[in-house]
């Protein structure tokens, strides 16, 4: 197994069982657990077991394990309504920086994950441009 | 290629070049492109060559495709900050029954996602409760 672990990432220690956890799912790349402050009942954490902060930073491997593992989990937790969400960065609300999938499901409105979505329709011109820009980066 | 398609599926449309988009990522499974309502510039969908309505209905090779083309693509938005969403069901704002990745930058606190995030402490003993459960369920 490849391994790339920080002594001080609390999510590293939690795969080497150094700090306990509800342990749902573990394979070969990936660990899953119950999320002890959650936003609903069930919501469970998908991780890679290779220490990087973002989801760009990590091996193709890794990120092809970790839905399976989500679907699995879903199922589990029987939801009708989930929301699978993995942030980036401070501003879009990461706090530990370990790549981390939320599985959380979303019983009623005012459980679980809080979405606001604040669509603006974009002129053609300005899709265009932004498509050449991203396609010349692809 | 396995096939499984709706006629009357906006997605499937896309897929199969009936409904233009600004494609981004193409594999056997999978398909990607840019959202024409965008929460930020540069907000994309992955979606899976497959119609399922929730991810837990989609089998695991499309699933484990999806996210290093949400890398590529992250890649190419060059973001910071970013959040991967994918909504199941009304009540968690998924809009197309058609399982679809979002990839979108969050360059500001006011642009890109907006998440709410009413987290609980929880007793110990509802967790181990909770793990109980769906332990016997996975």
């Amino acid at each position: 197994m490849a391994t790339n672990r920080l002594a001080s990432c609390i999510f590293c220690k939690i795969i080497k069982g150094e700090i306990p956890s509800f342990k749902l799912v573990e394979t070969e790349l990936s660990y899953s657990f119950l999320d002890i402050g959650p936003l609903s009942k069930g919501h469970a954490l998908v991780i890679p077991k290779y220490h990087a902060a973002k989801l760009h930073e990590l091996p193709d491997e890794y990120l092809a394990d970790a839905m399976p593992i989500a679907k699995r989990i879903a199922l589990a937790q029987g939801a009708e309504n989930y929301n699978v969400l993995q942030n980036n960065g401070r501003t879009a609300h990461q706090e530990v920086d370990h790549v981390h999938f939320h599985v959380i499901p979303k019983p009623s409105k005012d459980e679980g994950l809080i979405i606001d979505w604040p669509a603006k329709p974009m002129a053609k011109e300005e899709l265009q441009n932004i498509y050449e820009e991203m396609k010349g980066k692809l």
